[in-house]
């Protein structure tokens, strides 16, 4: 390497992370716009059926309409994700999290999850059901990332040959973490929220260069995405034009102090309706898990939602005759007349014949006198439930428009009473405090505060409701974490997913790491024979391998419990390549004129190392030997055996390793800590109690 | 400790966070509101005499009245900092950022600095000088953090016996982020860009538990700041008032895709306006350092810069006779009228007649015809140089609201240049361009990139231009960066602290550990005479001593270069406190019934530990011995002799460290790494080249 290959590197990084952001927003504008104008064609088409229907008393027809049309946009999203690629399902971001935590989520980041996931997520909105769209933007991002940034697909089996100094995991990591925060620009609009939630939420690891590339990214995503989307509004050109934002324009709203203990009123019971939510969610994701097990059933299972969320709305909309005049500023696209006077509209139709993004905007914009408390209570409530069944279904699907539309709803019904209470005081807008419910509900599931804030901020265009926003998910926050786990936690738990917390369980000082370390210790030799290498890979799965010294026990003392004393560390895919290049050398000290496999080889392969299926060796191969030496890292990162469970712990997450080497005072290997059993000992401490949890660990389509 | 005294610590800690917030903004407040009203009295006073004198021609008294006021303030402001306390000299933003890296800063947070910081910058402002008293108050708050955490003052003398929990570095380097956050929430009215700026600029380590206490502090803050200055300005608990914000509230500003490739260009001139900046202040600073050393000097040069810009100021209102019509919109204090006619006034004197901050906030908001192109020019390169002068000297001084005045001035010039060649074109404003021009010239200077988007947005009240501001900023920094580093850097380098940069030096794959550590290495025995500690102590200024087994050299083979066995490590402090506290045995195995010092102990000394100019001991007390078997770490952090300097590097800035023990295969001691043996390989990339410099580091006040 030479200083002008380092200036060429830095730049192309840029360059790269240019084309990150603009293939991000063209992802997220074309789920928009297909949303947008197949759900048009959708309602636009029930809308003539019922009011035919209403006059010729034969509703049951464009109910069996919508059935059917909803459920067959499930049955293609199910499909896709349940047969096409199952580590698209759910909205992504825990999965996301975790690879950014240092965990190797298997094809996490194929073409082919990429595409399920877009196209699953637009199926699963045209759908009906109560998903949103963002949570998978955010997954599709960073699978954009990880394509873009290495230079070749697999999938597609073949390589542009550039790139290959990004070839490695961190480089790739800091690729993606830009992607995940251009996904967040790109779905709501919100640049400065992108990397927020990027750095709140995903990133496990820190640096100044890293943000600016990450804003970077988030910025182009956004001017990509208003570009776009203002041409399709008939814009062209107007990168701060209204319309642009996600959630509609709010005027500056004014607040004062008296209003304060109101937002923290509201933060309360977004917290409570939050931690409730969330342990509805894990009975029902364990319930699945045990016995909703075989594809058909995950595709049945999303069938039945779909037609209980249909069935639900057409209920409400035949019974609750919310008649509404239809005045020339409501922008309803497709007022349902039912059993409404002429002029007049039913106000719930108004609802569910829209995408729930839509739906909060109505609910964010719509005059007070719009909706009638009790139908948006009983929609709250329907809402909620429907939510809460329908994530973690096996399809594409994020939480946060849900989240926001459940909250709106209770947060207008808040702010509509205050509207009465106060004979329609300005500051007691409905519009705001369905807001402010709207944050609170999605801060008491997500438990996302500062980047949660920006977004609102960013979509609404307001900044003068700033400071109520941060209260309100500060307050909500704090008070779901008093019962339970973030939604997005509690799915990388329930999946198993050894994510390391951000400090060790507290009250350990007195474990060591000799009491949690893994033994015996699987080690090889310096020199070692092919068919000893063969065994132990086949035998084993640890990821990495100390290697000892030849004298397999050095020193004087020979210690009873040691493994030899190190001499460095080799991975299992650096021994898979080597024996799949066959660099193999027949003496068992080694061999000079052997030549060695080089840094290109071992980077061509990466991130797919080769499996032993196809590999075949005969007798004299597997007798002969591998010499480790021009390979091994000769200063792994290694722990005294009396170091404290903290300093462990520390040491790991600092410098997010995988697997570290316990010694004794002598560096003589005693024993081996994986992220596995660190990740396995959690507390949560709450209200004076504590809890130690065991967590049961082990791969549910995760490689480690 | 037991799981609830965790749960109180936890909640301690939001309070103590919630108390630093409200401090913070209190002080803010202070310093504002003196600014506001004193400059309302002497510039009020200084128009009657000057509206007087221009009929009368006695203009000179007018101008030695100015003259006086101005440099009454500056010696003010200089001598509390030259004679009181050095340390609160400049922005303090350096000084946190190497706090926040680790280093520890002699005095930097006591409450005798935090005095000087708060009650200088308001001198230095009410000087009107060149300054800003935004950097201060980050300094501000920080040192409230600091203190407030404690629970205890050693100026004042007095130990609450709280918060003890929180005396050591760790805890009290989170609550001093926190600190720093709510002291720009506090400058600017900014929550987010507060969280943002102590993230993008000040923090090293990351966690997100942190960041959400951090967000807390900076909320409290700003609510704070908005309740007690909408009582000022009699708006009583009107929290989203239009008046709170710093810059004036923009309104909707439209911008199209035409504008960028402007606001690019923009950015490339604030990215070279700055570096030469930058390189300017540096040969000031270099200049300063080795000819104003005495302390009258750093007086007289404060005074000297006051009385270039006081007459800098007469001089270009007496010649620029720039009329305006005096319009019922203008919301000028003192419109001078000197040599205009009846009903109007001289526009320059506006400029000068005010606190930079409000002729930001007339740049940004004045109509399109207020200022004359000539007296913006003329203003602009006045007010750059002077500023340029003005950072550095001993007085409490910000950067941001020089660079943001000198930025929106060049931005108007564009904005109307732009507006002329329109013929007044709706998006050619010349208060929007003047904003971009702000940001990027701002942006050039302090290489600040998200923060500082998000800060202007909040301080403007304005979200729409928030793209453009992005845009613009990154090109300013990109440009920047490529000719020098930025003005914080660049002080720090300057007074040779050895901040260590995110990662290490490039191209040093091939250095290792043993070709960079120091060596002989000073070691200790578990049992040491007192008088060898004493000696050591005394002999040399290491902050850590490895502890080695009591045979010192074990194993079979005797490395000649080892030091002996590592048993662990003591600290500087640790031995200062047992030599304090006589914890002496008089046998050289130890003794057990010596009553061990306690935790409680060491945690009462920190962060002042004793000195040995009040210590004396005996020739007995000289012979016998201290048992340091009980304090040592037993487990510190090692490094292998062979391990590449990014590894050790990686080490080092992961974990926050001070210094790293080099260990030969057999775990003997063979050397030691230190901060400033790291900080010192720093290399700069640019164009293809790379500069390895070694930066001469040493303290300036510094204890390390």
């Amino acid at each position: 390497k030479t200083p002008s290959s380092l200036t060429k590197q830095g730049i192309t990084r840029w360059v790269v992370v240019f084309f990150i952001g603009v293939c991000t927003a063209l992802i997220a504008c074309t789920i928009d716009i297909c949303v947008v104008e197949i759900t048009k064609l959708k309602y636009g088409f029930l809308k003539k059926y019922i009011d035919k229907c209403v006059t010729e008393n034969c509703l049951y027809m464009p109910y069996l309409l919508w059935l059917g049309i909803s459920c067959g946009f499930a049955f293609i999203a199910s499909v896709l994700v349940t047969y096409g690629e199952p580590v698209a399902a759910g909205s992504g971001i825990p999965l996301v999290k975790c690879y950014l935590n240092g965990i190797n989520v298997h094809r996490l980041h194929r073409l082919k999850t990429l595409f399920v996931k877009a196209a699953g997520v637009t199926c699963s909105v045209l759908g009906g059901l109560a998903v949103g769209k963002e949570g998978p933007m955010v997954h599709s991002g960073a699978a954009v990332a990880a394509g873009l940034s290495q230079g070749k697909s697999t999938s597609l089996g073949f390589d542009f040959g550039i790139l290959k100094e990004f070839r490695c995991d961190q480089e790739k990591r800091d690729f993606v973490t830009g992607g995940a925060a251009a996904g967040v620009a790109a779905a709501f609009g919100a640049p400065i929220g992108g990397v927020l939630f990027s750095l709140e939420e995903g990133s496990s690891f820190w640096n100044q260069n890293m943000t600016w590339r990450i804003f970077f990214c988030s910025m182009v995503s956004a001017f990509t995405l208003n570009v776009v989307l203002s041409a399709y509004h008939g814009q062209i050109g107007q990168l701060a034009y209204d319309g642009l934002l996600n959630f509609g324009k709010f005027p500056d709203i004014p607040f004062t102090l008296l209003e304060l203990p109101i937002f923290i009123g509201m933060g309360i019971i977004g917290g409570l309706i939050g931690a409730l939510f969330n342990q509805m969610n894990y009975h029902i994701s364990v319930f699945r898990r045990r016995f909703i097990v075989s594809r058909w059933a995950k595709v049945l299972e999303v069938i039945v939602v779909c037609c209980v969320t249909v069935t639900a709305g057409f209920v409400m909309i035949y019974c609750v005759n919310d008649c509404k005049p239809l005045g020339p500023k409501d922008d309803i696209d497709f007022p349902i007349q039912m059993f409404c006077e002429d002029g007049q509209f039913n106000a719930v139709a108004a609802m569910w014949f829209q995408t729930p993004e839509a739906s909060v905007r109505a609910l964010f914009h719509d005059q007070p006198g719009t909706h009638n408390p009790l139908s948006v209570g009983l929609f709250f409530i329907t809402y909620v439930f429907l939510a809460c069944w329908t994530y973690g279904l096996s399809i594409s699907s994020g939480i946060f428009i849900p989240a926001l539309l459940s909250g709106a709803a209770w947060g207008r019904l808040v702010g509509l009473g205050l509207y009465r209470l106060t004979e329609g005081a300005a500051w007691a807008d409905p519009g705001k405090y369905a807001l402010i419910g709207a944050a609170s509900q999605l801060g008491g599931i997500a438990r996302v505060t500062l980047s949660l804030a920006v977004i609102l901020i960013e979509t609404t265009g307001n900044l003068s409701l700033g400071l109520g926003l941060m209260l309100t998910l500060l307050t909500a926050k704090l008070v779901g974490d008093c019962f339970n786990a973030g939604i997005y936690d509690m799915n990388v738990q329930l999946a198993g997913l050894p994510m390391l917390p951000w400090s060790s369980p507290p009250l350990c000082y007195g474990t060591q790491a000799r009491d949690i370390m893994s033994k015996p210790v699987v080690v090889l030799r310096e020199v070692e024979r092919v068919s000893t290498v063969l065994s132990v890979l086949e035998e084993t799965r640890h990821q990495g391998f100390p290697l000892i010294f030849e004298n397999r026990f050095s020193g004087s003392q020979g210690n009873q419990n040691s493994f030899g004393m190190l001499r460095g560390l080799i991975l299992r895919s650096q021994l898979k390549i080597l024996l799949k290049e066959k660099a193999f050398c027949s003496s068992p000290t080694g061999s000079a004129s052997q030549p060695p496999v080089s840094l290109e080889t071992f980077r061509m392969y990466y991130p797919r190392y080769p499996t032993f299926q196809g590999m075949h060796f005969t007798e004299e191969e597997r007798s002969s030997y591998l010499d480790l030496r021009p390979y091994l890292n000769p200063t792994p990162y290694t722990v005294p055996m009396h170091a404290s469970l903290p300093r462990t712990f520390q040491l790991f997450r600092a410098l997010g390793l995988r697997h570290l080497i316990v010694t004794d005072d002598n560096n003589e290997v005693v024993g081996m800590i994986t992220r596995k059993t660190l990740a396995r000992y959690r507390a949560r401490i709450c209200c004076g109690t504590i809890d130690f949890v065991e967590l049961p660990l082990g791969g549910h389509g995760v490689q480690l």
